[in-house]
């Protein structure tokens, strides 16, 4: 069946972050690139359009407790890509902490060494850390972040496009290699940016590689209507899913697209077993782990509540919720997303955190592989994605079942793709090849 | 035998950069992932130590004749990288154009990806156009570029020894994964950066990547002898190359290092062929795609002579030649090799670009297998330099005759290595593990 899409996120140990403590853990496969390449292989054999990996340029503040922030994506992805053949892979840029002429650059070489996998994930960097790693005295707000994103996103896009199809004319006899009017400068000046161009090589094989917009503020929301081929997002209720998914088609369409042209992903935390018995056990696993005063603190932080007003086990009511949540706090897409939770009825702290995957906000999905399978289909038949990201509960554990266990039903009932169909990326997504550069000679003029 | 290093630069054409004219040329190759595989294993199946790919970001202004700047050398050789064992990947990167944090981070991760095979040649970067890709409206001058190299160095180096060998302590019962106290921030504050620091992972295989420097000026010399654990050397005679070795090994001294703890790698562009006759014809062939009047106009603006002063076939003597030669004309390594053959005798541009490999001022050394060998271990036995990087003068058939044919002379005559030894490009190269950090204790006082 078109348009379900399967992505998975390689994050180790796990979203649940603290599974390092497990007793079979190996504490240190986040640095394993042995470990990565047999998730990806375990992927590819499931047919699974792409992995994923987040990232902040920062030393995460909760080493103490877990690994957080692992491999630069860039290097580990394109190492993943090098030794697949199918596989996309989804790459978390920042557009705060890059320079776009060099990400440009970047990820359209990477759709060339890869045949036409390469995606960018784009993010304006959360992480205030991050500023003092790249000389900024402080991480600059939410709306300059995003103004820069959209500058950042405009250029790159022309940057890909600066080449003509035709312009490399290999005339050996009269040793013209390429034809520079058929190469364009950008020239662009903004608030952000002032960059030349054109590339040094034309474009790859997806004319541009994937972009994939994953915040859920209303910069976020803007930007994805306008630039996103994919749009990861988050949500702990199917209504709340659904209504995400047409406000980003809307927006795509007030932005001159075609509303199939953007495909939402919905991100779901999966603890899958042969039984739901045994998922279970592992869920209680797991949720021993958790550091569940510290996640606490930041789950009331993150809601806009005072520190210490909430212990552990005191529910939550929707009126209790400060009506804005402060600047600065966690991302808008999580903090909504539990939000719309607590509005169904008073939640504590505890039952928060355990459904949302030991804190991080996605929705967290245990049971059996048919249940999984049952839970994803009528999610996705509902309208609530276009397909799903899905983030193992612990890496090592979950992907193995999910890819041997869960896809097989997928494809059974014609869900999900038996085969890689088209050789790329955007091909396999369904999205359109961007509209090639104007004709030559109008640029030349202009 | 200790000490001989063997090098292969995998630029396509070649450095004949017009043999993509040639009538079994693939003009896209420099695009083409498999093309460069096939190298790669070819080079791995040869014993050679690491692949090298020089790099500028911007389109060269040569595009009209040839290919020039290629795939982003860290996106290529990460993916030949992947798909080898031992194959070290030197990659090229602007100091300039780079922020330390980001490109400490690639490299440090490139490291544990590949197992310690991670080399790093920084350039300052000589192409003006980069520039305005970066939002300058001029190019640094020399003096600026190397400052800041410097500056550069330094914050990467104390990155990449950030993290105590002991700082993840993985303790499951008690929860506790890394203890931050053995993470150290560097909080440089310098005239080009300010980074606060840490890495968000410890350390690869080889503790810092290889550093290697390429720059023939005084500040590129002065920047490897602080830095460099291999030094990129052109020379057209060998004394000229002893005399740059000596040269670099006493500045490693005076920087309070081991001579040995700095190796050099000339450059040298080889044509090799079963016979010299064959040789000698290919030769011919290659001679026959170059651009003659615009080399000989870029020939002339590089030694500083006013255009069109000499034709291509007009002798230009010793005390024809300026006495310095222009800021932001050629790198000073080039120049300087190509004042040295002047200096030996009169010499036409025609000459003078034919021996630099069409212009690009390495030695050419053309000839049989054998040829080709002998030559090699005579510069190496005269302590020109601890290796040589390979440049094919055709890719394609200089790189499989050179593997193919003069490699099991060298082998046969003990002077380069049968089998890959050490795990690690460091290892090999005889150089030692970086110092580790001052002990913890120490630190956390400081």
């Amino acid at each position: 069946m078109k348009g379900f899409h399967l992505n998975l996120s390689v994050m180790t140990p796990g979203h649940f972050r603290h599974a390092w403590r497990l007793p079979h853990a190996d504490p240190l496969s986040y640095l394993d690139i042995d470990f990565f390449q047999r998730l990806a292989w375990i992927a590819e054999d499931a047919k699974i359009d792409a992995v994923f990996l987040g990232d902040a340029p920062a030393l995460h503040d909760g080493i103490e407790e877990a690994p957080g922030t692992g491999l630069d994506p860039f290097v580990l992805l394109g190492n993943l890509a090098a030794i697949t053949t199918n596989l996309g892979v989804v790459i978390t840029s920042s557009t705060t902490y890059n320079s776009p002429y060099d990400l440009a650059r970047r990820f359209q070489d990477l759709d060339h060494v890869t045949k036409g996998r390469a995606a960018v994930n784009v993010v304006t960097t959360g992480t205030p850390a991050a500023a003092a790693n790249f000389g900024l005295t402080e991480h600059p707000g939410k709306r300059t972040r995003y103004r820069r994103a959209h500058e950042f996103l405009e250029v790159v896009t022309r940057l890909w496009d600066g080449w003509a199809p035709d312009a490399i004319t290999a005339d050996k006899d009269r040793g013209r290699f390429a034809d520079p009017s058929r190469i364009h400068r950008i020239d662009h000046e903004g608030e952000f940016f002032s960059v030349a161009g054109p590339l040094p090589v034309k474009a790859g094989p997806q004319g541009r590689p994937v972009v994939v917009q994953a915040g859920g503020s209303e910069g976020g929301l803007a930007l994805a209507g306008r630039f996103a081929d994919v749009v990861f997002t988050v949500a702990q209720t199917r209504a709340k899913a659904v209504a995400f998914r047409d406000d980003i088609r809307r927006r795509a369409a007030a932005a001159g697209r075609h509303p199939d042209d953007v495909k939402t992903s919905l991100g779901v935390v999966v603890l899958v077993a042969a039984t739901e018995q045994e998922a279970r056990r592992r869920e209680q696993e797991l949720y021993a782990t958790l550091p569940i005063e510290r996640l606490t603190a930041a789950l009331l932080r993150n809601l806009g509540l005072p520190h210490g007003e909430f212990g552990p086990d005191d529910p939550i009511a929707a009126d209790d919720l400060p009506d804005t949540v402060p600047g600065g706090a966690f991302s808008a897409g999580f903090s909504s997303a539990t939000r719309a939770l607590i509005a169904e009825g008073p939640r504590t702290p505890r039952e928060l955190i355990q459904r949302g995957a030991g804190g991080a906000g996605h929705r967290l999905l245990v049971g059996s592989a048919r249940q999984v399978a049952d839970d994803l289909q009528s999610w996705f038949e509902a309208g609530a994605a276009d397909g799903f990201t899905v983030m193992p509960a612990e890496t090592v554990v979950d992907l193995e079942n999910f890819a041997n266990l869960v896809v097989p039903i997928l494809q059974e009932r014609g869900l999900f793709q038996e085969d890689y169909g088209h050789r790329t990326l955007r091909g396999r997504l369904g999205l359109p090849l961007p509209s090639p550069p104007l004709p030559t000679a109008v640029q030349a003029l202009a």
